[in-house]
């Protein structure tokens, strides 16, 4: 049984190092490479996701079937899944978990990371299901679907057992009193909280539910996952795999649940508030968000990463051709619909200082318009940038967007691709007073330039808003050391992660495991950061017992 | 500025050490001796301490003057404290926190253990203020009030260290990217909550504040310290300490205010509220408790401890004295107001196995009696166990306790001390039956011989207990192996610090710095441990600036 702790021991000291360091470190190969994966890694798992279509899921449960999955790029996936009431999944985790619970977390380690060196496997077959889930783009899929998903979900791992290690398991505590010296023998024992309930949502089902899901089990608690209905396949191949390694570990498979729902009958309330459930990991919309913080009990520990409006502020800068490309692939890759995405750009009414000279707004706005045209004109390359829409609400919401501003590019779908729900970025020109067209979350490839007094009220109103509406990153461009260190005072306060005058192979929307803390928990964006102490600390408690020494 | 750091760097990295290993180790000197404290100290504390009688005390503040404060031993202490709106306090703590939070976190630690360097050497004086609030007897004012108090809070300053020191200050992230390398330099900083509200309580008022009191100033935070009327006096030193050492230190003092208020007129509800608190600690009932977790937002992070009803077990004993003058003396101790005391001692009606053969509960109950009566025969020794009532309430409550069941012992007064507020241990024998009687907390000097049908169903009770009504510590007696590792299970799965077989020098009462962990967050006793990870590591966040290398 501890044969994985072993196996994976070193990958697990490598990551507790780089959780400190924060280096660059990564413990699972993120180019699609047959050379890394096999080389028939792809086509075996096309095949293996071709026989997934159509057919009942099968978890080693039965139950109501359910599934109503369609791919954003086309064709309904057919795929259901067995349902079962909350009372029976916590029945079962109830009756899983005691095990679990009782195993050392350096044997619980070496499970998650045999989960997570199988999922890293089946890598490619991810990238089939997260594509035709979400609408990602393949390389996207493979990348943030796979190997980062599982970086992060690792990176969890290591600051959990980091967390548990501080926690000695036994100590004799020598008190002098007076000539004589009072021995106590105690032991400190981790208890986890129960049973973690995982809420998945529709954009990154797995890069955002590792995080939560594999610090609640390698803490000792149970885990039932809640997909959401449009993005199931991605969370079930992942359940899947955590009861194969939990079944040859000799622990029983239902210490990982999957709980699907549909959207007509949904379960996540009912789960959240289940008494047995004390942990909830949530990814989505704020409205969901807000009712579990508003409804659940403090005795719950919760972790949200809601909505935000990502600003960009921009100041000056020495590459304005640059700044565009970098700026323009992160408004179009994956048509915005990524929590990192920036909407609102921010910069001053009468132009900034560039490389080529003052530009005016509209010059700013023509040289983005320009760079978004350059990168999506070829129709292969904008499938690859944009990838497909997840949520039709999502082009309602870019239709009516555009009676909220003047359009300075318009949204346009993807030639050639007529089964695909797809959309390019809109631009829409607007000034500072315009709030309530730029003061909203407008999820989704919709973007305002926003022209302002000055630069320091382009800085003042993208810190202010981040702070009121939430934001997870942020992005400045100024040839100033003072106005990029106003900037980081600015953004650290309101709990934003900051890029500085990107202009090539970085974009703000990226958000490296064991390296960029992703989220703050300091704005409404989310209320926990999924990279540090605080994220693990409270996923278990520490039971003391003491008697004198022998 | 940097002196108080270098000053108290090695008791810092001591502390740091003894947090994680967990072995004794105290800070300050835990005897009120003369050879340690200086030969004129207590005389020195006495005349100081009636210096602040009947007059008012200066921090530096005007407003108006409200104070109440009366001794459990007799008399009026006179002493009134400038009061202030909460949006003073507010107003005034957010225009002296900037260079707090922005000071690095090693100096904030500086500044912290010399306040707390300080506040040990007047701990004399500190004995006698919490006397004449709280009641405690002088030996027990002493230590807990000041040397037991202060190692909690240099406890709370070695996590909240070493939690920080987890975060780089700077590092050059570089990713291979095909043949070149993408090198990003990114900062990292600590970015504080902002305000810390402390509420504090009446028995405890610097045990029970100073760990999140320490925490989030070390983090960075500007504090507010809530004193409950009736024990005001002790924070208040506290406060004073403080912010004459931030004023030695370059630092604002209004980083730490004393927040007074009146039981007619109290402000803790709209301080809590108060948009600008990001952080509330509270010690005390769980009326104010549930309030506090039912009305304040998710957003703000909240530690309380509340109320909990201790239980003992009883199974069996090589020692049935011991056990019972232990006991008698867990029970005695500051009259039950300690929040570490037992209330509920469940036995099998059967008895229990002793080294002096079967006993019966009747037998447990009239040794236990024995017991109490020896030890508080001596009116002198009574006083210097059982101190004094801090609340008038608390006599009430032993009047109408006399109707839950038989009374074994009787609850009286101390001879001979008319003017002081006095109570020794009430025991009553009722049943498991009885739940109306023993299942609700019953603050002070009262407690209950519950007869069991066996000592399997006297744990259950307990434990049950526990999780429902909360509970912090548990005792349980048995010379059976098995019966203690079932004991240690459901307590540990209770949430409840198990003490076993104490029959000497340590008590249930007890929770010693740096070894004990205090509250264990999972049963309605409190929200939080006092001394791990996950009271310090949400009191700050993390912000993070990135840029293309240079």
């Amino acid at each position: 049984m501890g044969d994985f702790a072993v196996a994976h021991r070193s990958t697990l000291d490598a990551a507790i190092t780089a959780i400190t360091t924060r280096t660059h470190f990564s413990a699972y190969p993120e180019m699609p490479s047959g050379k890394i994966y096999g080389e028939t890694a792809k086509a075996d798992a096309e095949a293996a996701f071709a026989a997934l279509k159509g057919r009942r899921f099968d978890l080693g449960a039965d139950g109501s079937w359910v599934g109503a999955e369609t791919s954003p790029w086309g064709g309904a996936l057919g795929v259901t899944y067995a349902a079962a009431t909350p009372a029976a999944l916590v029945a079962r985790a109830e009756a899983a978990r005691g095990d679990w619970a009782a195993a050392a977390p350096a044997q619980r380690a070496g499970v998650c990371l045999e989960i997570l060196h199988r999922l890293n496997r089946d890598s490619f077959l991810m990238a089939n299901a997260v594509t035709h889930t979400t609408g990602q783009a393949f390389v996207m899929a493979f990348q943030a679907g796979g190997p980062h998903a599982q970086d992060r979900g690792l990176e969890a791992v290591a600051y959990a057992i980091a967390e548990m290690s501080r926690i000695p398991g036994a100590v004799r505590w020598d008190k002098p009193a007076g000539r004589e010296v009072l021995s106590i023998d105690k032991r400190f024992r981790i208890v986890p909280r129960g049973i973690a309930l995982t809420i998945g949502c529709a954009t990154f089902p797995t890069w955002n539910s590792y995080p939560g899901l594999f610090a609640s089990l390698v803490a000792g608690n149970a885990a039932i996952v809640k997909p959401h209905p449009a993005a199931v396949l991605p969370l079930a191949l992942t359940v899947r795999t955590a009861r194969a390694v939990l079944a040859d570990a000799g622990f029983a498979p239902d210490v990982v649940q999957l709980a699907p729902d549909t959207a007509e009958a949904p379960i996540a309330q009912e789960l959240a508030q289940h008494p047995a459930i004390g942990i909830v990991d949530f990814t989505g919309g704020p409205s969901f968000g807000t009712w579990l913080r508003e409804t659940l009990p403090r005795g719950k520990a919760l972790f949200t990463e809601e909505a935000g409006i990502n600003p960009v502020v921009l100041h000056s800068t020495h590459d304005v051709a640059g700044l565009c490309r970098n700026l323009a692939f992160s408004l179009a890759l994956y048509s915005g619909q990524m929590c990192t995405a920036p909407q609102n750009i921010f910069l001053p009414a009468g132009g900034i200082a560039t490389d080529q000279g003052m530009m005016t707004a509209g010059d700013v706005g023509a040289a983005l318009v320009g760079a978004l045209d350059a990168l999506l004109s070829d129709p292969a390359r904008a499938a690859g940038v944009l990838g497909a829409i997840a949520d039709p609400a999502t082009l309602a919401r870019i239709a009516a967007a555009r009676r909220l501003g003047r359009v300075l590019r318009d949204s346009t779908a993807i030639d050639g691709l007529p089964e695909a729900r797809t959309a390019s970025p809109l631009l829409l020109d607007v000034t500072a007073a315009d709030r309530a067209a730029w003061g909203e979350e407008r999820f989704g490839p919709i973007a305002f330039l926003i022209r302002c007094a000055d630069a320091d009220e382009a800085l003042s109103l993208a810190a202010h808003s981040a702070r009121e509406k939430g934001a997870i990153t942020a992005l400045v461009h100024s040839t100033e050391a003072g106005f990029l260190a106003r900037a980081e005072a600015a953004f650290a306060a309101a709990g934003v992660a900051l890029s500085e005058n990107l202009t090539g192979g970085l974009f703000v929307n990226q958000s490296a495991a064991f390296s960029d803390y992703h989220v703050s928990g300091a704005n409404p964006a989310g209320n926990a950061c999924l990279t540090d102490g605080a994220f693990v600390a409270n996923r278990f408690h520490i039971a003391m017992s003491r008697r004198h020494a022998a």
